[in-house]
């Protein structure tokens, strides 16, 4: 089978939700750390398993987001998973700098610990030198 | 702040869409392998703070679901993440068994390779075994 019709099995494999969307997780591939988790449509998945490079659909901008575009902060694809039911993909990826436009490597940088929220780590960036939103 | 404030802190900190939901990725603490993806209403977050046990919110059968209440595969609730605009929880759980009602370890076992969509892994246990649908 071609990669062409592997993409279109995946696609029908997908359960996009009513809006035409489905969630997806960025995993750094060798560490395990859960980077960000995004949304793709269906042209966001082809481009994606097309390019290997990772491309998000942005419910904000209503358009196709390539990560990293701006800020150069990108994620190449390693390997692409999808979940029993099809209602969620997981992206297996090497992340380029910082996933989070914060400047953190991870968006899941606060957690529940000793009665309050606490920030885990610094970023590795100043967002500003990335771009002024959105990467 | 004690531990009850400290979840109206998280609460307050969550972005709910406007089902009132929240997706909520499940990581196993020590392998960094994830598991699955589900969602939690305010209800289940309070609930699986308060347990220590996670308990999301079905939304086929629209009520609060409790991991492995009925298959015994539940997750301990190891810590509690929060994405940068708080729209994505990341739940660090000890998961016994199966995350998966399929039997399988993770619901993320099929995988884009070689052209087609593969199985990564085989059943930790029969899903028979367990019950007859979602666990």
């Amino acid at each position: 089978m071609g990669a062409k019709s592997a993409t279109q099995e995946l696609i029908g494999a997908i359960a996009f939700d009513g809006d035409g969307l489905v969630p997806a997780i960025a995993q750094q591939h060798d560490t395990g750390e859960v980077l960000m988790m995004a949304w793709m449509n269906r042209a966001a998945v082809e481009e994606t398993v097309a390019t290997g490079r990772v491309c998000y659909f942005s419910r904000t901008r209503q358009a196709l987001w390539r990560k990293g575009e701006r800020s150069g902060q990108a994620q190449r694809l390693v390997e692409l998973r999808i979940d029993c039911d099809g209602d969620t993909l997981l992206l297996r990826v090497d992340q380029t700098g910082a996933a989070c436009h914060t400047g953190q490597r991870s968006c899941f940088f606060r957690a529940l610990a000793d009665g309050r929220l606490v920030t885990l780590s610094a970023p590795l960036v100043d967002p500003e030198t990335l771009y002024g939103a959105e990467g």
